[in-house]
């Protein structure tokens, strides 16, 4: 163990959750961006309980010492990775449900807990957590809260923000702090509940959540797998569904270079009836008109597209996008990007892409949450670093993202990896406020600094 | 014109938009609250443009001259009332929709814009702005959104919060801030949209707000009238709808003493089949398959009752609930109380109502948005000013809601009426993090001071 003081006060209060082994600091300085930070750091606390986690920021307050909070390590942006001099503060194995009432639709969980086991857990209920980013198998509560995760379901049940109503936060100095309510309904004083959801660990440990449940959908969903001549195409398919006021649950859209790729990867390619793929998914007591609604509207664009109400069919339709990473994976290193753009603009923001990647001589698979306008540009190289032609790509898309009324992450965060454009989106007053309202809970800057700001 | 010598900057910058008539100024005291403020302000601002804000704050601050920002002044808590050497900032002139994109079902409006005449404008697109406060014919958008307000439908639809996308804020310095996306996702940075939201003036004038549409819900609603012999049957009742995960958009509850004075009031008293009242209503496709479930829950729970699908007599239904504020008003000086409660803490809520009324000897009528906890219990009494003892029992009440895991506030705010109340939620830690939060926005103290904090 190096010879931090701060360490022999960590072990003393700690014990055994404090750990220096050596693969678990190597684990720590990355997550799934597949970056790393370039030191080790010098210690993770695997906290077991709140009283940990006060402990923990005591004693680093005490020292100055650099905290990272992290959860599951799943995040894209690097807003989890622990470089050298800092101390990784994991939540990880705080995962009990405390409390699930079905009267009043809620569920009391510590941050630790994974996204489907909180899902799994509710089954018996009818009830379900709404929030399903594409790590829902393996990402924490406490990290959807972090990033404020979005994922395929956002467009008709919201954002995590929308499904938060209370939390239990530790702040840089050790205190707990209890924040909004058990109820639907609060508006007394400043909602420093919405403000800790997508702070990155800039401002404090989310130590347990009071999040709110909603009753499943009733019925069997119905799926529409469809295939377009171009993304163009599916774009204005999907642009259509949602001006005819109809709401899917998922609404998924893949362009001509991802679906080759996934097609391929599934040994499907011979089979396809086009190019470029919708997904679109309904449900509740009006699934099958609302897709059948839906199809018409996508033959109307060109859209060779089959409605299933079968569980195993629809599976299959699910597949190509399901395969969307893996086959991504399989090809080459991959750098997941996420923009939003307001939904008339997705067409637009395809537009861009494909311009950019042709002028970089760069593969850009792309798939898109159409129903809310957040795309995931995925950025295709070899090697592990991720190389400056594809950063200053990246920054492009960024920018044409912000011309067109977006956003430079719409689920995943700012993370260490796209702080260098925060400013641009922002500008340089509001940055100013915010920094201002980090110092307040953190006034020595220990809370996951270099991170978002 | 008093001689404060800002007032004749402020007339220099802003010409006809500043006002000291004494009529104006008289009405800038109060709010639909029924108290006002000891003193008269030193004058009023009608701004009619961001500039007009900014050009207001600017002064302000360099006078340090406490600013009290203003919409229609329907608050119930005091937030936009105006005292002696306060200026007051009225949005309410700033009544323009600026743009409606059915595309990215959004709106772009001026703050003075008035609920109701937004969702008039809208109708052609068959899309709604759904938060729907009591006061949505005569409250404004920004003050929606100073009180973060809720309304009928929160418990399907959402409150206000969930409604904005993004904000144009004036800070006390008069610099102009741009918040938050036009795009369903974004997480660039702390959540600033979601702090302005609910922060009743004291952080900031909004100037501007993109708030997010839904599309109308298809086909007729479904409407059913319910009378139970007591208001506890008819929270058991409204308790099982919501464990049959029914999801009715509008599901409102009126005791015993309340009902009396509406049907007396609406000269119905004698064809009434029960003491409490319970109002249901179904929206949607499958609108009329759940009030069928709804209404044999109803029946179960021995609670006579009507479903109709026509809209004449649904409305008739409405009328009962709608009749509630003027049988009131009707009978004596009215003190609206706003207090919200885990739904399953309904019936024990109530209970503490009828208590503390009966200790008191208090007529206390009460009607509660049952499908999300929220409670309006009435406080009647003679006369102008409240009498303490009313207060001794509005803080009873409080702090039996805090007790039950509830909030002082659902939708109304804090403003100046309930500030005495406000630690006792909060705590003094967070009370002290909400004080330096709005120090950051507001270093001289001139927002709305004695407000909230």
């Amino acid at each position: 163990m190096s010879g931090h003081p701060a360490l022999t006060a960590l072990r003393d209060a700690l014990g055994d959750a404090l750990s220096t082994d050596p693969t678990e600091l190597e684990a720590a300085r990355g997550d799934y961006s597949g970056q790393r930070r370039a030191g080790v750091p010098l210690a993770i606390v695997h906290a077991r309980s709140i009283e940990d986690v006060q402990a923990a920021l005591r004693i680093a307050t005490e020292h100055q010492l650099p905290v990272v909070p992290r959860g599951a390590g799943t995040g894209l942006t690097g807003g989890a990775m622990g470089g050298a001099g800092e101390l990784v503060l994991s939540t990880a194995r705080m995962t009990r449900i405390l409390e699930v009432s079905a009267a009043d639709q809620l569920a009391v969980v510590e941050p630790g807990v994974i996204n489907a086991e909180l899902n799994t857990a509710l089954e018996p209920t009818g009830l379900f957590f709404a929030p399903d980013p594409a790590s829902r198998a393996i990402s924490t509560i406490g990290g959807n809260i972090a990033t404020n995760a979005g994922g395929l379901l956002c467009a008709k049940y919201g954002v995590t923000r929308e499904a938060v109503l209370g939390l239990k936060v530790v702040l840089a100095d050790g205190t707990l702090m209890e924040l909004g309510h058990r109820t639907v309904k609060g508006v007394t004083g400043l909602d420093l509940t919405a403000l800790l959801i997508g702070s990155e660990g800039t401002l404090g440990v989310v130590v347990e959540a009071t999040v709110r449940l909603l009753p499943l959908p009733s019925g069997s969903p119905a799926t529409i797998g469809a295939y377009f001549p171009s993304v163009a195409g599916a774009a204005a398919a999907s642009a259509a569904i949602t001006a005819a006021h109809l709401r899917p649950a998922v609404m998924e859209l893949i362009d001509e270079v991802a679906l080759a790729r996934i097609l391929a990867h599934l040994e499907l390619s011979e089979r396809a009836p086009g190019s470029a793929y919708l997904l679109v998914q309904t449900d509740g007591a009006s699934a099958l008109a609302e897709a059948e609604q839906a199809l018409a509207i996508i033959h109307e664009h060109d859209g060779a597209a089959a409605l299933t109400t079968d569980a195993d069919e629809g599976e299959r339709m699910l597949a190509v996008r399901r395969a969307f990473h893996p086959a991504m994976a399989a090809a080459a290193t991959v750098l997941i990007e996420d923009v939003a753009v307001p939904r008339s603009a997705l067409p637009a923001m395809l537009a861009a892409i494909r311009e950019i990647g042709a002028r970089y001589d760069l593969e850009i698979p792309t798939v898109a949450h159409a129903g809310d306008g957040n795309l995931h540009p995925n950025f295709l190289f070899t090697g592990d670093e991720v190389p400056p032609q594809v950063w200053d790509a990246a920054g492009e898309l960024f920018r044409a993202a912000i011309r067109l009324g977006g956003t430079l992450t719409g689920e995943h965060g700012v993370g260490t990896l796209k702080r260098r454009w925060l400013e641009e989106e922002l500008g340089a007053p509001q940055l100013r406020l915010q920094r201002s309202i980090k110092a307040v809970f953190d006034p020595l800057g220990i809370m996951n600094p270099g991170k978002v700001f």
